[in-house]
């Protein structure tokens, strides 16, 4: 009973992507890091833009040369009046209405921004709706707050069903959590789904005198592919929050900045503000690092060469067209996700994603069994990484279905 | 019930520091920043160290030059490997023992220390014990993790009163939690009344076959006066757990970089190590802020000048003596726990330290309500701000004091 027995039953059964990182840094170090492909972390390798490293260095000098002071202490929780005001722009740009400065929370990215949310809005026994497959940690990020995951269905290209969704939705129905584009599928929900989901939603709350918040996790939005936009949320549905993060967008994954964008339309618009101010500083986050505040608010216009992860994506669709697989088309973000191939054994059919990520392991080829992302029959390839790696990868791709198909269980 | 009901109450109620924090925001805007005697918040008004400036400095320049690359991505959930070895060190020296880095967690600030912590090992329905007075967040920290928090009084001088913790002591308590240097008090306690409460709670533990964990947090360590240093914890019971920040001995409260040190002779470590790396990621931390990270390891014989802390103090004396106030004598943190006056009304005796705030305020001084700190009848006032400040509310004290002692209720 030396730790919490919630923690210790977790703890067995933790993290598959995780997991995989720890034994891709084993593989590195027994076969050498160019001979692993490891596609198994999003976590991206192109360094943040120029812009960013030029923002940098001035506050360091600046703070050298004393002409700013008091810029690493302490500021409201819900962070710098003028960071806020930056941030309210670019997210009425993206969401086409007008959000004030006060409905944004700055917050230690997008997993702290989504436990803040949680916190605020959950009761005892509350359920989340998620569209599946979904970001694993969402699961965590819901119990923490005593809430539960509901999952509903998609549509076979990963869409959104509205009708999975309404099925989920009951009295307890606190929020449905929509993440676009897609971790791990890359799809990017359209306007008519966003749209058709916010209907769904406001008949629920009519009915019931519950409307459930729309909670949306973005922080994939800015990397998409072939001219397709992210569609707005807080505009299509007035009970909505959008969490997201600098962590893709400006490859800053290990600052943890991002923020929460709360709906300007809200019908508890100030007691939501106030909790969302109030579960970021109980909950330990205090306030977003200071230092990230005042380098993003200057970025707005700014983000990764989403043109390399374009370049990226194409050459990870040649190899495993190469290999024979099947996918999803990605939309965004920088994932693949896609089918373990069928094959057969005495008859019966097997898809079982965590042998098929063993057998491609042998290959040296790292990927999470869709599993982890309550997608079973499925493996996450993320493709932030060198295209020489991936490109290197098509041997050992083709090697591995190959043994794959032939293997016998 | 469109936020969670246990925010709503807690709004209602919300944190007397904070409140205190706007409101003198508030009269600031009205008479001038110079007028108003501020003295609510532990927000460190001294620079971080020139060092630091350097660290950062060169860390920027390496960051433009492309000489380090990747700095920015995620690390291990518990922090960069050489940081933990580095910090491993200072612990090691902290607490007359060897902490290997493996047991050092990176963590963002000690507030995120203390809820990993919590989340860790709280079951529900689980006790911490704490000291009152006590900084009053402790209590939504253990709360948030299905904890309770239970008082224990102090001797009149502020310190650990055994007796009254084995009193507290049950077969829930999965913790003691102390804060040495004390907020609000400023008390140290003696290297006697640590070994003290070990015994206590191997007494306890070898009775229950449930020994309580210590939990220490430290953020106020570097911050002593008059050679009084901080006695050892981690060498001094086994199953402790140091929690601390570089918010006060860097000035860095808003960066939110500190760490968790957990003992090197804990009796379920791996298990413990396990849980506080994932319950930092899960709770939404995922990593402590990577920049930060990266320069305090390079500054660890680096603090605040405690020096100018001091003189302050000797100011402040000063100040409270000619306003005839009597209080507990600080030997670390910054700052002043001051009895209130005592008056009589028809022969009742008011000693009500929301009345006498309010007395002060209208004298432009700001301090906070000892009940904000399980506290009542003291009030407590921060000395981390300017010394001219300090000497020029001398005249307001002895006004406020006087209106105080003259009111009629």
């Amino acid at each position: 009973m030396a730790i919490a027995l919630a923690i210790k039953e977790a703890l067995a059964s933790s993290s598959m992507i995780r997991k995989m990182f720890e034994e891709g840094n084993e593989l590195k170090k027994q076969y050498g890091a160019d001979k692993v492909f490891d596609f198994s972390l999003g976590n991206p390798d192109l360094e943040p833009p120029d812009a960013f490293k030029d923002v940098f260095l001035r506050m360091a000098e600046d703070d050298v040369s004393g002409k700013t002071k008091g810029k690493h202490g302490y500021m409201p929780n819900a962070g710098y009046p003028e960071v806020r005001e930056s941030l309210s722009k670019k997210a009425s740009s993206d969401h086409q209405c007008i959000v004030p400065p006060a409905n944004i929370t700055m917050t230690a990215g997008a997993a702290g921004g989504l436990n803040v949310v949680f916190k605020s809005i959950l009761n005892p026994g509350d359920e989340v709706i998620v569209p599946k497959p979904y970001f694993v940690e969402y699961r965590n990020y819901i119990k923490n707050h005593g809430g539960t995951l509901t999952e509903a269905a998609t549509t076979p290209d990963f869409s959104l069903d509205i009708n999975e969704i309404e099925k989920a939705l009951s009295n307890k129905t606190a929020a449905v959590l929509i993440n676009s584009p897609n971790n791990p599928t890359g799809k990017v929900y359209t306007g008519q789904d966003i749209t058709a989901l916010a209907a769904l939603l406001r008949i629920h709350g009519t009915k019931t005198g519950r409307f459930p918040y729309l909670v949306a996790d973005e922080p994939y939005r800015e990397i998409v592919y072939n001219g397709i936009t992210v569609p707005p949320v807080l505009s299509a549905y007035k009970e909505s929050i959008v969490v997201t993060s600098y962590s893709k967008s400006l490859s800053l994954p290990g600052e943890r900045i991002g923020y929460i964008a709360a709906g300007p339309q809200l019908s508890e618009k100030e007691d939501l503000l106030n909790a969302l101010i109030y579960a970021n500083r109980v909950l330990g986050f205090v306030n977003a690092p200071a230092l990230m505040q005042r380098i993003v608010a200057e970025l707005q216009d700014q983000k990764a060469d989403v043109t390399i992860y374009d370049r990226r994506r194409s050459a990870f669709k040649e190899v495993l067209d190469n290999a024979g697989l099947r996918y999803a088309q990605p939309e965004g973000a920088f994932y693949f996700f896609v089918k373990v191939p069928e094959r057969k054994s005495n008859g019966r059919s097997i898809t079982d994603d965590v042998s098929f990520s063993e057998c491609l392991k042998k290959h040296l080829i790292l990927g999470v069994p869709g599993s982890g992302f309550a997608g079973p029959g499925w493996i996450r390839f993320a493709y932030c990484v060198d295209e020489k790696i991936i490109r290197a990868s098509s041997a050992a791709f083709k090697e591995a279905v190959r043994e794959w198909n032939g293997l016998i269980v």
